[in-house]
C-alpha cells in the first residue's frame, strides 16, 4: 500500500528521494568540452550517469524505492522484471538493505547482464521473452514471496529517484536554459521534468527518443498512450513503451520530444567516446545527437544533457 | 635562460606550477569502483587525466612551461617535436597566451593527431620519422624564430607541471599508501614522485612500464640511461626513452618500476572501458594492469592510479 506522500511525483518527493539515497549513490561529475561546444554552438554540461554505480542512473530510483519500504514490507524483498540496467540497480539497492531481490529475466538475456545480476546477489527466474510472460512470472513471485514489485519506470518512487540526477545537475548549474534527457519508459525524463520545473519554471525540457521507438512522441501527439509494438533501435534502454505515470507528467507540462535516427545515434555515441573519453550506451547517445539537431535552435544556450548509462558490450561497438 | 627557481624540480616548483596553471586546466575527477576494488583487493582511486583538456595530463606541463615564459621570450612562441599528446597540449597552452606554437611532426603521423594540432592553431612542419630529424628540425625552427623549445618530458617546467596531477589526487585523498603512474619519457612519473614525497615521505611510488619498452627498468638497474632502441608496445605514449632529468629524480628516490605484458595492458584497457566506463589509451592501461600484479602486494592498500590519457583511435581498439 502506498502512503500519501507517494501518491504523485512532485518536487518535494524528489527532494525527499535525494535525502534518502545520499551515500548510497554517487554524486556523478558534470563534464564539459570545448570541442563539443564548438560543434553544437551551445554551452553543454554533461551529467555523467554512465559513471554512476552499476553504470546507469537506475540506482537512484531503485534505492529510493527500496529505502522507502517499511521494515515489514522490506523483509519480504523486492521483485522486478528487467533484462537491463534496472535489474542490477535493484539488486544493489536490495543488498544495501540486506533483503532479497527477485529478478525475472527473459530467456536469451545477454550473458554479461545475467552475470552482473548474479554478482550483485539477485535471485534469477528465467521466463519466455514476452512482456506477458515477464509480468506473469513477476506477479507469481510477488504472491508467493510477498516481495514488493518495483517496476523499472512506472512507479512513483522510482520516478522521484530518477529526478535526483537533474536536481544535482541544477544545483551545480542553476542557470541552464535547457535540459535534454532520453525517453524510453519515461522514468528518467518525467523525473527530470518535475525536478527541473521545481527549480526553474522557465527551463526548456527536451526528451530525446529514437526515431525507431518514437512512442512518446506519438503518445503526446495523439493524447493517449501509443505503445511501441516493434521498436527498432540500437538504443536497447529505450525500447520500452512510455509508462502511464510518465505520460501523465509529460502531458501536463510544456515539454518537447525530439526523435533521432539510428545513424545520428551511432555517430553521437562515437563522438562521446572520442571527444569526452567516456563510454556511453546507445540510449545515452540519443540525447547527445539532439545537440546537433538544428531544429532545436540550441545555439548560444546553456544545455544540460543527462548521459543516462554506459553499459555496452565492448566486443559489439556499432561502428 | 632558466631562472634559479627552475634549476631543479622540487616540491615548491610543483606548488608554483599548480598556482600558475589554475583555471587553464581541469581539476579532473577521481573515480572509484567497487568491482575493481574486489578484483584487486585494494581500495583504488583513479585520477582521470583522460578527462583532462586535450585528453591527457600533458596540458599541465605545457601550460606551466608556456605561462613561465617572460613576455620577451613568449612573443617568439614555442616549438616542440611530438606526434602525440604533448603537441596538442602545447598548442592549447600557446593559444591561451596568444603566441605561436611550432610543431615538428614526423611524416606518417596519424591523421587525427595532425587534425587536432591544426584545430588548435599549431604551425606544423613535417620531417622524416627519426629522432635525429625531429630534433634537427626543431632546432632549426628555434634558431630561425627564437621560439623557446618545450621538450615533451626532459624539461624542468614540464615535469613540475605534470607533478600537479598527483598533488590534486593527494589533496583529495591524503592517506594513499601507494601511487602508480606510467613511465615513458618519465615526465609524469618523476613529477609524481617529487609531488608525492613532498606531501608524504612514506608513500610508495610505482612506475608502470610496458615489458616491450622497459628502458626505465633497465636504466635504474644498470645505473645509467639505457635507451629504448626498438620499443615494441601498443602503449604509444610510452615508447619514448627515459629522459635525463627524470632519471636523476628516479634514482635519487626510493621507487619501484614494474613491467607489464602487452596482453595484460590490453586486458586492463578493456576492463576500464567496461567497468569504469572510461575511454583510456593503452599507456594509461599499463598502470591499471599493475593493480592486478600479485608481486606488488597491494592487497588492503589505498592505491592511487593516474589514468594518463584517453586519446585512442575508436576504429582500432585492440580487442
Amino acid at each position: 500500500m502506498q502512503d500519501k506522500i507517494t501518491s504523485r511525483v512532485d518536487y518535494d518527493s524528489i527532494l525527499d528521494a535525494y535525502k534518502r539515497i545520499q551515500g548510497h549513490v554517487h554524486k556523478t561529475p558534470v563534464l564539459t568540452s570545448t570541442t563539443i561546444n564548438q560543434m553544437s554552438g551551445a554551452k553543454v554540461f554533461f551529467k555523467c550517469e554512465n559513471l554512476q554505480r552499476t553504470g546507469s542512473f537506475k540506482v537512484r530510483g531503485a534505492h529510493n524505492a527500496v529505502l522507502s519500504l517499511s521494515e515489514t514490507d522490506a523483509k519480504h524483498g523486492v521483485v522486478t522484471h528487467s533484462s537491463g540496467n534496472h535489474a542490477a540497480a535493484l539488486c544493489l539497492a536490495a543488498r544495501t538493505r540486506g533483503i532479497p531481490a527477485y529478478i525475472v529475466m527473459p530467456l536469451g538475456s545477454p550473458e554479461t547482464k545475467i552475470e552482473s545480476v548474479k554478482r550483485l546477489g539477485g535471485i534469477i527466474t528465467f521466463c519466455e521473452p514476452t512482456l506477458v510472460a515477464r509480468e506473469a512470472e513477476a506477479e507469481s513471485i510477488r504472491i508467493r514471496t510477498q516481495a514488493t514489485l518495483v517496476h523499472p519506470y512506472n512507479d512513483l518512487r522510482v520516478i522521484a529517484g530518477q529526478g535526483t540526477a537533474a536536481l544535482e545537475l541544477l544545483e551545480m548549474h542553476p542557470d541552464l536554459d535547457v535540459i535534454i534527457a532520453p525517453v524510453g519508459g519515461g522514468g528518467l525524463f518525467s523525473g527530470t521534468v518535475v525536478a527541473a520545473r521545481g527549480k526553474n519554471k522557465l527551463i526548456r525540457l527536451i526528451g530525446a527518443e529514437p526515431l525507431g521507438a518514437s512512442d512518446a512522441f506519438e503518445s503526446l501527439k495523439y493524447g493517449k498512450l501509443v505503445p511501441s509494438l516493434s521498436p527498432k533501435t540500437i538504443a536497447d534502454g529505450l525500447r520500452a513503451s512510455l509508462g502511464q505515470i510518465a505520460f501523465d507528467i509529460l502531458r501536463s507540462n510544456p515539454i518537447e520530444i525530439v526523435t533521432q535516427s539510428e545513424q545520428e545515434i551511432v555517430a553521437a555515441m562515437k563522438s562521446i567516446f572520442e571527444i569526452l573519453k567516456l563510454v556511453i550506451e546507445p540510449s545515452a547517445a540519443v540525447g547527445v545527437a539532439s545537440l546537433l539537431n538544428p531544429e532545436l535552435k540550441l545555439h548560444g544556450k546553456k544545455v544540460g544533457v543527462i548521459l543516462c548509462g554506459g553499459n555496452v558490450d565492448m566486443d559489439k561497438l556499432p561502428w
